[in-house]
């Protein structure tokens, strides 16, 4: 998740479960991502792969696809992860997750941003 | 899947759905892994988050840490994708994710195998 | 499901399935949630955490945490239960629960409900 | 999917990722639902439960519920397939699946299609 | 489920949860398989899909696959359906669902049954 | 989990994760846990609802069926919460969470526990 998403996160949370708001927070971002062993660019390819595989996620998947693009990540190499979702998980799954791309690409074409 | 685990699913495959087992080398290997935009070690590491993350393929889970190990990623990458499927897909499906690669690791550890 | 919850439900199958409509009535509500050794409060913990875990039926869920409301438990106790669902099914599983969550207690509020 | 449903996913895929729409129609539709040994109604009441019990697909499952009408299934024949996945899948699974049922039914009758 | 598994069900359920055993076999067999609306071959295509892409229950599948058989589907057919749920719910859940097809129709040539 | 089950995840990861079984009891039992808000049963109630209808972690359900049984559930209550969940994920999860509690029980009586 980018940081205007985890921002609206937290403020979603605030009035009624500030706890999981931290925990998500906290345990991702404190402990795993900043982990040595795994470059980031990598972790944000696994998280992109797995919220479009579970595919019930869209919201995640859209401020993880924002936050691969900030550390790295081509399009293209976002466009070949959730492709290749298709063989693991179905093309269900793949054309989903791609139609999350696709918004979050045109947002980020408005803001200038690649 | 490395070699000898598609070798292994072709012959399991011969006497029942030939054409199953065609379509998954050509799909994945033919199509989709040897496109240009991603580099094989990522498509490895989204493909080994994948199969932790929906928890239910074992079998493929275990051949494709052994291609990401094959392709040039490390053992502590392998872990470090695998734990951070705590945060997207659960406790219960990391931990059984790390079952599957260590069962990989000790039977390369038999081989000589990195 | 709060009563309202299934009036909606056994309306919306009326011209299409009401068979499903009144085995989603019987089988729950007639052979299931009447059953002694379980008392109500529990049975709706269950099914809120379930309903989250699984992440794919958001307006069950909804009705599930009215009903939850109605048989005794507290906003507390729901906010805890999906929150508790990060650690089995992931943060985004215990974050779109809580989505509903809210969208519940804003509606109850309106409504001067507990 | 039926005709229009592949052409509308084509156009959507088109300016980000022209391949996967390529794959998502020679695969299924050049591979799959051409080959004899199971006639085409079968296959899609197949993939109508299977997307139903699924659960994370409204889009895909709306195509393949006109996909079935098309090649012969009535709709009391969709209507039975979606409800018993409530025996396999759960009745929220089921729920689901018959909304879309009656959107795709609701539909065609605007269009004068069966 | 075919009429031996129906037994080993109830008789594994004698013990602790023989409700579920009775539910098992009213709620599927006494109110949903016997509805007219859809042939019984029919519906075990549709259940056989069903759980070949969720891919969590390979003994109810195993079940279904005989039952299917005993029903009139052919053993292609069972293998089209299979094979079929690769573009919808991934090549792992084909490939998993051919092996316990491949099981089922082993131990039903021991028997000498088609 | 009980105390045995967190014993042997903990050296079962030591050569290969051992910071996954770190994360694995300091959220889990030092964040979520041990809140206020909500009792412990009601938590193993919810956890072995969610894992039942999940599916895909019969090791970590067999743990908290045990853990439940420990902090005051009755077998009855964990047979009533399995059996509920074939409302909400269908009849085969159900069915083989109760083959699951079916050997807890069984080796607790072994064990002279409750």
């Amino acid at each position: 998740m980018h940081g205007a998403g985890i921002d609206a996160m937290l403020d979603s949370l605030a009035g009624i479960a500030p706890d999981l708001g931290r925990f998500a927070v906290e345990f991702p971002y404190g402990d795993i991502l900043c982990r040595p062993g795994l470059d980031l660019k990598s972790r944000e390819i696994a998280t992109v792969a797995a919220l479009t595989a579970l595919g019930n996620a869209p919201v995640q998947l859209s401020g993880h696809i924002s936050m691969a693009l900030n550390v790295g990540c081509t399009r293209e190499e976002i466009v070949e992860v959730i492709t290749q979702m298709a063989v693991y998980a179905g093309f269900p799954a793949a054309l989903n997750g791609m139609e999350v791309a696709k918004a979050v690409f045109s947002e980020r074409d408005g803001k200038g941003l690649s």
